[in-house]
């Protein structure tokens, strides 16, 4: 826990530098273009707490595509709209599979391991296409009012990228139409699931946007119920044992916190009680995960001494 | 948290009699005859704390086979003897699949993705196979030290039966033997793995025993270091992620706490920093889980505000 | 062999008439709205030989939809475009798994197995596509100058149900592209996938289109070269192994020439060097082919000691 | 076909030295070490007819190990005794898959594919093992009287290399009698497994054992029935979709006809009707059939004008 707030910012700052050269051993993504343009050296990061602390450093105000980061949000949006329903669509478990993974999907007969994969999140994309009359909308104004900030926006040259790049989540949407588990058409689908990949917000942003994960559901600047309290938990438990991709494991052994990682090098971590942390830096690793993203928030959770396995 | 001992024993009772008839709803484990003799309706529970208060609930100093739990005290001999090593001969990565998978060992080649599925858990009977000079007994010292009772003993008639039905753990064992990750011969990683398996021990016995992966590796009892906080954290984290079989997601979901399960209808659930929870119904779910020691177990979390995620 | 020819159009009616009642023990197709609508007692059979002779019997010069055998035409088109080429696109061995299997596709990386299972026939569609300028009515020209009948045509309700439910089709088909293996756009694939499957065609049409293969390329009505030599013995090959979905080898058992069947009812079996067996019946068994169709084959198979296995 | 003897003995000598130096682009198989002992560069060939004429060329008397080649002999030993209840226990499809696929036998509950890949020829030991009072010695009768030779012998020393690397025979083995599907105990199952696999044969004894499934079934040497006009349809029919790992397709494409290789070099041909061909070479493809062995088919058959597809 922080003592002094002085100290901490030192501290951070510290943490920050001695990471800073690692982001060379690894490779920005390139799966689409328009990512493979962010240049690799750019790193920030942000711990903010329920009790209304902010600490950053590098460019924690800089927008980065949040990517995958987005599913935790797409789906708040859809456990808030469907209730236990969606539970019949989408399973809770971790799927121990590459996060694009069409085999298990085959298996499992077009019902996702869980909302976090692609195939999920494709799923929870027509939840929402679905179920809200301006569904692109809606995903924008709910980042705005989480992150109290109304320049939030989509990147348009990303979100053109993707489109252009999407045939295997095409390939996923069509495979779980094929067995009734979409609703929606698919081009509609996947234009809402690239919305919501391609919004750009900084650390800062991220961090704030994400304290009612660590609060029970209720956003401690607005005191504002964002969830309930038993999904906030279930967003955390499935955060934990499925959030970093096929280093989920791994993750949870080093650190310990449930944590979502997005291939735009975004990472956020959520400490139940106390607060976020988010780091950011392109190049990742060979699970998708940003390499010094992870290694920043490891380093911040045992200073700090947050972990929820000891 | 519990704040009247008197209070509590009265609710952990009243909780008991509430799920008692739902062991109906489960069916005992027929894959080894002598698994299938228990009786269906015994049922029996216990929670014990870091602070030394014991609570239990019906039949909760009778004997049990504990199965899979035996995996927990498999590994964390296994981790103190070998050290980081370990690491490379088994991943800690959720499975995603039923606990007995092949197909996911052979993609992975001879590398289990976990070492509380059974090809992990064999990998670890022959690292204690071929670690230690009289295996079998140093299992069973480990686990009389960890009770302080040394009336633990091996069940045989158990033992026996599960001897002559390994067929699909000795396809496991061969072929990661295939692949060069298994060092002892087959038979004798089985017998140290069915030995293991067939301990028998009660709820009071269990939960006393892994108190000290709720105290950062230390035994309170003792005040004995039993392994290190970081192993005893990545325990945790491992138990969180895999430990209840395919359902370790929903059991996440629904509860919050690291937790393992075994076939003879046991449950032990961690809580860090606190204590740990253990039940035991014979009749299972389709997942392999007891029915009523899942529930009871989140029956008592939900009561005591249990949980890692919130 | 036929050795008179009056004896064995009685004896072709013969069986023809002992099988007519089994068609009761299969299912016609209802993936798509259209195929369900055709009359299950509907039945015909020709045997087509190189030297001119046609045998018919039943309802053999009734138009239906032919499917999944279109598979052996657009091959043929897209070998004689691309040549050796081709091979690099698509493999040549039997694939031991279900028709539309997708998981098969991605253990091998967007390669199919072969060209008459469904990915591979998508891929031929690619193909077509990207190298005719017209390649509906290219495929449609093909056709009618095998069967010598300008009336052949597409089925546009089949083709229009055909659409609206290829969802899996669709997976199929981005699968590939995100492995860079298909160039055109999928929606024109997928228009060309069941313009192919929805030409309707008479047995006797069929068995007339097809005697090329059994006289190694060779249209022995016109002495037009269709393929060459070596082109005929692949086709041939590739029938011979995969042409009968999950049931080819069984079919090679049990009557030994290589065929093709589709899920309109129709099966085809070549004869090299002598003739061609075409048989309809809609009702289809758990694989997917005519059960009375196979059987007919079969029997007209045994009768003339027709087996390229003795 | 061969119209001048002398003729071909000097064309099958030409074709021998013109293959002779692609050995090179092989790798003897190592997976046990007494299969790599043997010289790179030894190599053989045979044609044998059914009308009494051998040719051969080479090293075509010299045993060598005829491993998975055996696995024909078995299966007509067991076709013999069993009758069609052995096709409850295992299937007649082609594979898909490589030879010693564990995942294809999970996936199928227990029943291999076919008799031909491992999987199904350690079931077929195990049926031999169950219903022979001296089944080791019956089936090297039984080889001893098809090559009308009295020295076949069993390589000890093979022998011994299998059973200590036997790792994955013996987990195909477990898996199946997990599921029930092997009588016999597995130990035994493999003795049996691989004294088959280490008979030592040429080229000539080969060949002429085998051409009882070129004359339907019976051996032209003795007019002795060996099995069925239908077993020796179904053997033919089996090699034909799955006799060459998962190369058998492209062999079907480029020489079409039964054949079988095994990892020793050897690869027989059976042309029905007609004769049969036998090469040996050790090198082996990626595949595990032999370089030299498949080249020398290959350029015979297209020689004599062999093949099944024409």
């Amino acid at each position: 826990m922080i003592k002094n707030n002085a100290n901490f910012q030192v501290k951070l700052q510290e943490i920050f530098d001695s990471q800073h050269d690692l982001y060379k051993q690894g490779n920005v993504a390139d799966y689409i273009p328009a990512l493979a343009e962010v240049p690799a050296n750019k790193m920030g990061v942000c711990v903010a707490t329920i009790d209304g602390k902010v600490f950053g450093a590098g460019s924690c105000t800089t927008p980065f595509s949040i990517q995958s980061i987005s599913k935790i949000f797409g789906l708040v949006m859809a456990m808030n709209r469907k209730g236990e329903s969606l539970w019949q669509r989408v399973n809770m478990e971790p799927s121990g599979q590459p996060f694009n993974s069409i085999i298990q999907l085959e298996w499992e007969k077009g019902i996702p391991r869980n909302p976090v994969i692609n195939a999920g999140a494709v799923l929870i994309a027509d939840v929402l296409t679905s179920n809200f009359s301006a569904s692109k909308l809606a995903f924008l104004s709910f980042m705005r009012k989480l992150a109290s900030d109304d320049s939030i926006h989509i990147d348009k040259h990303v979100y053109k990228s993707e489109l252009s790049h999407g045939s295997r989540n095409a390939a996923l949407g069509y495979l779980m139409k094929s067995f009734g588990n979409i609703e929606a058409e698919i081009p509609d689908v996947l234009s809402q699931y690239f919305t919501q990949c391609s919004v750009a917000m900084s650390c800062n942003q991220l961090a704030s946007s994400l304290l009612f994960l660590a609060n029970k559901g209720i956003d401690p600047k607005s005191n504002e119920v964002i969830c309930s309290p038993r999904d906030s938990h279930r967003v955390n438990a499935i955060l934990s044992t499925s959030g970093m991709y096929d280093q989920s494991g791994e993750f949870a052994f080093s650190v310990g916190l449930p944590a979502k990682s997005g291939v735009g090098g975004g990472v956020i971590a959520i400490v139940p009680g106390y607060g976020v942390i988010c780091s950011w830096s392109p190049p990742l690793n060979r699970f998708g995960n940003s390499v010094v993203g992870v290694n920043l928030v490891e380093a911040i959770a045992e200073e700090l001494g947050l972990s929820i396995y000891h």
